[in-house]
């Protein structure tokens, strides 16, 4: 069982309260994939980078065994670059430059090799690519979609075909606000729900990640940090989590899907502790194992007293 | 044991996306003593109010078994007003009008009575006004404070003395920001606890509440409603559910104070189903109890495997 992650390698310059760093490791199938790769193999990227990406940032993609026949090398283009600065309380950020480069017109052929992929991962792109992607693929067991407003206000029927092809759909609370058209979030959810992904994920941010499903209504936390350096890249990580750890089990049912988010929860949390992807390059089993269980302790409820409550 | 409350009884106007509603009960120890009046009685009412409030909104609180001996009536003054809009998400609002009128000048003396209450709830007020209340009783065993960003801004010195005499603070997430002059809000939290409650708990509206005490951190998620109509009043409920379970349970250990916060935020769910405290009037324990089982379900995290993840 293999997972296809498609989405962007960028370079990254970021600037947080914290600090700034330039040029520095990114993209959304950046975060995915590493996040993804310690809970599943083999795990195959398909995007594409210009020359000017350092060499050993494409090394750390191959230390976690990232399969990168998919990673398409353009020599005369550069690569995707993303300039961003977040505001003191980290909860919101101002794009400062978006360089497409590489990235415009990109449709990839898949390798002959990716085209038996079980969890196709479509990361956030043109919604028309994230189908071109999917299509290639034989017969995928579970296809989980990530989009932002950009495309919702410009390419809506695209976007729509692509919901009714998705099982799962993560998206941020806003997105998922301004994509139902509807402030409350239960009802946005039914909306989006009915247009096609069964399973729905709202990230949250700081405020933890939210799931509906058939029935099932799950809400968790996020992890609450002293020191967060740099929140790029956080829903990738939690995106990456997900599905690894779906892949890992081999199973979609709720408990699974309940604690895929909690994993995508724990990997977020860790790389917001440094600048970049750094926190996903060499992250300890034991280090994951103890954030998962903080994070039980974190959300548990002790078991009422019944009855719970009676007049005085 | 009995609970002391003070805070504002006012006459509130409210614009919501879903309706408007002329000069209905309103006032932090309305929605506070109300709610309380669930779990635990007697329940001590300190406020004033003027010719203009409605006498069935004082029968209300009767009806609730509220002791209203400290509610002072000025016959020649008119009640405090508040005039509120909530925008289109209902987690912002704009105060369109605040006309203090009885509460200029508001500085209680407490009915002999009232003076042995065991539970302390200084409802968002005058820092200088919530000390007085408090030097007026005998021994308390729990002090509860609300603030805002007014006093936080306006008062810090007395604000100050305030929280070195409190047990436990209960505030929004942007005022503990702003009182900790501290955007990460474990840092925040820190802080705060220093200044002297050592029982913390952030609301977080719409995103549920976060309880801090020594060595423990507890994240409660918000209930999530298809149909809210009105969020006013639910910090205060959330205030009075928490107090009236810890009265009501006579300890204040750590699993009480989780239980604690989850009451508070079962009884929030319910005030913002309605304009004003409407649902406080008449509430069955049987829907109080559904609702707290139903914020366990939606807050669960299944028992992890062990290991919970490995190299594939």
């Amino acid at each position: 069982m293999s997972i296809l992650v498609v989405g962007t390698v960028a370079l990254d310059s970021v600037e947080t309260p914290f600090g700034t760093a330039e040029n520095i490791f990114g993209g959304s199938a950046t975060y995915a994939t590493l996040s993804a790769s310690y809970f599943h193999r083999p795990i195959q990227l398909v995007s594409v980078v210009g020359h000017d990406l350092p060499a050993d940032y494409v090394q750390a993609l191959r230390k976690r065994n990232i399969d990168i026949e998919g990673l398409e090398m353009r020599p005369d283009e550069k690569t995707f670059a993303w300039r961003g600065r977040y505001h003191y309380d980290l909860n919101e950020r101002d794009t400062l430059a978006t360089d497409l480069n590489v990235l415009e017109g990109f449709d990839p052929t898949l390798p002959e090799g990716y085209r038996t992929a079980s969890i196709v991962c479509l990361g956030n792109l043109d919604p028309t690519v994230q189908r071109s992607v999917l299509h290639q693929i034989d017969a995928p067991d579970f296809v989980v979609a990530d989009t932002m407003n950009f495309w919702i206000q410009q390419t809506p029927d695209s976007l729509r075909e692509l919901l009714s092809e998705v099982d799962c759909l993560i998206i941020n609370d806003a997105e998922a606000r301004e994509l139902a058209n509807e402030p409350n979030l239960i009802r946005a959810a039914s909306h989006i729900r009915a247009l096609g992904p069964d399973i729905l994920v709202i990230k949250k941010g700081e405020h933890g990640a939210m799931l509906f499903t058939d029935g099932i209504m799950f809400s968790a936390p996020a992890f609450p940090l002293e020191d967060i350096q740099d929140p790029t890249g956080a829903g990738d990580t939690f995106l990456g989590g997900f599905i690894g750890y779906l892949a890992r089990k081999g199973v979609v049912d709720t408990p699974t899907l309940k604690h895929a988010v909690v994993y995508g929860s724990a990997m977020a949390s860790f790389v917001v502790e440094a600048f970049g992807p750094e926190r996903l390059f060499n992250l300890e089993q034991d280090a994951i194992h103890e954030r998962l269980q903080a994070f039980r302790e974190l959300s548990k409820i002790p078991a009422f007293e019944v009855p719970v409550g009676s007049e005085a």
